[in-house]
């Protein structure tokens, strides 16, 4: 049995992951959206994912609990790491270097979910926002992690010893900030309801000054978009 | 930076993985034992995991919570599927079909976890105490898997890209019940502390009549060890 409909996409609140979700939906799918409560410094990101599941027609939005703050390592996760921050116009920083703001392994644990939630739908397809353009740093969001990804998972279930095939969609790979905003704009995307700040306020007011805030601020500015971003201050 | 004596060892409280972590001890890691709370439908295999750890010199024991039972679709984790029993004395189905107490892509989910620890960590070995000789069913316990996950591990974090090689190590992948029995009795593991029944009662006896009862009954009467387990009424 498959259900070819269904696709899991993996879904933060972000800018991308928005995007991601709108991509899979114009390939005809039916979206799984699944989001992650993972000890991160604020929730309005969750409630960000809820909003774009729901905008953008998904037809089912699951918030898993997980612990990765259990062990510690990430600004994003420890609250003894402080999140670097730049002057709001400061060029950003697309150099090579791992950012304090990864998360160990975080997603080859996304990705699990996912590949566990598929195999109950039946479902072959996953997507996840990924971009190796602006965030070169993280390890986990190259293309030979998603391959390397894709070829383990398809010997890790029932239905891959059954013959199904899964694939792990990374559309998002080569495209730049601006690139992204433009599809997403064309797709009908309301970034307006997205959150990519790494310490936004209890409202969604994003800091302007993280390195999530500048690469998003730049993007607008080179797609040519209104930055519907709600700022701070 | 690298902690050559850490590694992680996935811990469930059963035969198989008390042996593996007693095989890590006497390989002479230091072990970091890792258990999860996921839905079981009961907790005294994580006692169990508890007592194991600590008869075996463990330095460190974490259980994470995890969301399993939110996707459902297995035995183990959903309510609504009863665990398959057989006459305690039935020959056990050592047959290639996958069995409905598979829960999907939990080695995948396990492993991931054990590698965001070790990364926390700097260690660069894992043990899990798979077998692919009596659950041949069971897709996420294969060697062609375990191999799988270590070459996308290897893609996917920090100490990988900072040239660092994780080992997956799963010394039980090609022993037979009776031979690992066998191999933890010679190390000093306390069968009575462990528990494999799919369902065990409050006090931990075990129902005798699973699959999983059944192997290991079998195990210690082939080893020809006194079976030391608990079993109810």
């Amino acid at each position: 049995m498959s259900n070819h409909r269904a696709a899991i996409v993996l879904l933060s609140g972000g800018l991308d992951s928005a995007t991601c979700l709108a991509l899979a939906r114009q390939q005809g799918f039916d979206v799984y959206a699944l989001s992650f409560s993972y000890g991160q410094r604020h929730s309005v990101e969750l409630e960000a994912s809820r909003r774009v599941a729901h905008a953008l027609g998904a037809t089912a939005h699951r918030i898993a609990n997980i612990d990765l703050a259990a062990f510690g390592g990430s600004a994003l996760t420890d609250l003894s790491i402080d999140v670097p921050v730049a002057a709001p116009n400061a060029p950003v920083d697309h150099s090579e270097e791992i950012p304090i703001t990864y998360v160990p392994a975080r997603n080859t644990i996304f990705l699990s979910y996912a590949l566990a939630w598929a195999e109950v739908l039946e479902s072959d397809d996953i997507f996840i926002g990924v971009n190796a353009v602006d965030y070169s740093g993280y390890p986990d969001c190259r293309l030979e992690f998603i391959n390397a990804f894709e070829t383990m998972a398809n010997l890790a279930t029932r239905r891959a010893v059954e013959g199904a095939k899964l694939h792990i969609h990374a559309p998002l790979m080569k495209m730049s900030k601006a690139q992204i905003i433009e599809v997403g704009v064309s797709l009908g995307v309301d970034y307006g309801a997205t959150i990519s700040c790494y310490q936004a306020d209890d409202q969604g007011a994003a800091c302007g000054a993280c390195d999530s805030c500048r690469l998003r601020r730049e993007g607008f500015l080179q797609a040519g978009v209104p930055d519907p971003t709600l700022y701070q201050g």
